[in-house]
């Protein structure tokens, strides 16, 4: 047991310009343990309600993924509706159902306390500490955030990104975090302010990558078809931290190749609906985009 | 001689968040001859009025700029008076006065006229056939455009677009031509309808060129920064072209180096004033910038 991924398991219901799907599987972990899962075998620490379908979570382990730290509670499954307008990059949430996400406490597995990395995404800051401190060995501590928190709880927030190694944010949040138009200097800020990586993801224009003595750069891999942005950013870290894991080295090699691998993984889930990108991809999917992808950008 | 340059030399009135520059050297074929010139002596075709400070155009001459096809004609030069918000990205017009560019036909000298590249910067698409009718030996022909055009002679540009080896584009002008939202998509469609290659400028998130059998992206230079976006493109252009011309050879390597280079000179563009960046730097700093770019996006 190596990366353990804390996160939303849910139903989704997307209306994009290419269709509809009503109550389709989602959640930022299910979207970044499938993605991990590509590299690793990661542990995916969650809860869903009874009206969540045994068949997927069998179709999870059978990817890969180890579901100790997942509960199955009395209630229903959080439920999120969104709606994407003709620019993928302009969403709106219709409705959010919490359901037996509401009042969660993860509490990790024996067997999930040894972990090397964690990912805490997209929870509540004031969390953190909780699912920390049930880690006896950790190394990596990384997390994502949503808008949400950056407006609700800022102070804790600030307090959460000193404790952690990787920050994850997109281009609006890292904005939004900083109080800083410029993107770069945003993101230097953001970086200054506790995490020794900040990776900010800039969807269909790729993503960037400050750490204590560099700045890297990199291109979304061209896509012609988006259909679905939801899990993009979620697959991204997932893919980035199960490269780092399968690797076991940090150093800024590494990090720069963690952040094309999450790239190209984030390409696949926009592709298709829901996490049908990421389950039809086979690693050597994988592989043979990293390749086209490295000559698109070599010079 | 080898490259020449059509476009507008001009007076820019500029308001940035930064400070405002009144009456400063301007206009699209100023940025491209001083990009251009950081590799080659580029040929200028322009036309000022009598109030054009000589000073100016020493200088020029002294960049290596060779200013046979500048005529200097009775009355005003051509004047613009432009707005940034704090997005740098958000651009009004305050005004534009047209003056001595007004019925200017750009008359090649004979030392133009074997020019290898040309460069159609901006210019009503209508007077393409008049310029190219003039050279004797041409073998690149690039060209880009304005939102005006687009929208005021559309059948022209599409017409003119098709006798052209490069279109340069911004990301904008892109989606607005090919009537098509997704970026990658816009791209491919103005390629196929009729340049060998369409270089797409996505400001601070970079170029994508779109060749016949390939593309390439690559990221801004990143950039802390950012005092007047003006002339960044045509600077990009310049830049592309007179290192193609250095070169002397049009294939998918240089092309992709091209890119590397306009995007580089854009970048000492916007980081002052008008063309303060691109008169203070050398071309020891052009080598030293892109030693430094290729670190931050290899991976």
């Amino acid at each position: 047991m190596s990366l353990i991924i804390v996160g939303s398991v849910a139903f989704d219901t997307i209306e994009t310009p290419s269709g509809r799907r009503d109550r389709i599987i989602g959640g930022s972990g299910t979207y970044a343990a499938l993605a991990a899962s590509f590299f690793v075998r990661p542990g995916l620490v969650s809860v869903v309600g009874r009206d969540f379908p045994r068949s997927f979570l069998a179709g999870l382990r059978s990817r890969n993924i180890d579901l100790a730290g997942l509960r199955i509670k009395q209630g229903k499954t959080f439920f999120w509706h969104g709606r994407y307008d003709r620019d993928p990059n302009l969403r709106t949430t219709v409705r959010t159902e919490l359901n037996v996400l509401q009042n969660f406490k993860p509490v990790l597995p024996d067997s999930f306390r040894q972990a090397d990395l964690v990912f805490l995404s997209n929870l509540d800051p004031e969390s953190h500490d909780f699912i920390l401190g049930q880690l006896q060995a950790v190394k990596l501590v990384a997390m994502d955030t949503i808008r949400y928190w950056i407006e609700n709880k800022p102070q804790a927030l600030l307090r959460a990104i000193q404790k952690v190694d990787i920050l994850f944010v997109n281009d609006e949040e890292c904005r939004l975090m900083a109080e800083e138009l410029n993107l770069v200097r945003a993101g230097r800020k953001l970086q200054m302010a506790g995490p020794k990586i900040v990776v900010v993801k800039k969807g269909e224009h790729g993503a960037m990558l400050f750490g204590r003595n560099f700045v890297f750069g990199v291109v979304a891999n061209p896509c012609e078809r988006v259909v679905d942005p939801t899990g993009a950013g979620d697959a991204f870290a997932g893919a980035f931290l199960g490269y780092l894991d399968s690797v076991g080295r940090f150093n800024r090699k590494e990090l720069k190749k963690a952040a094309v691998y999450g790239n190209l993984v984030a390409s696949l889930v926009i592709e298709d609906f829901g996490v049908e990108g990421l389950l039809r991809a086979s690693q050597l999917e994988i592989i043979n985009r990293y390749r086209q992808f490295r000559k698109l950008c070599t010079f």
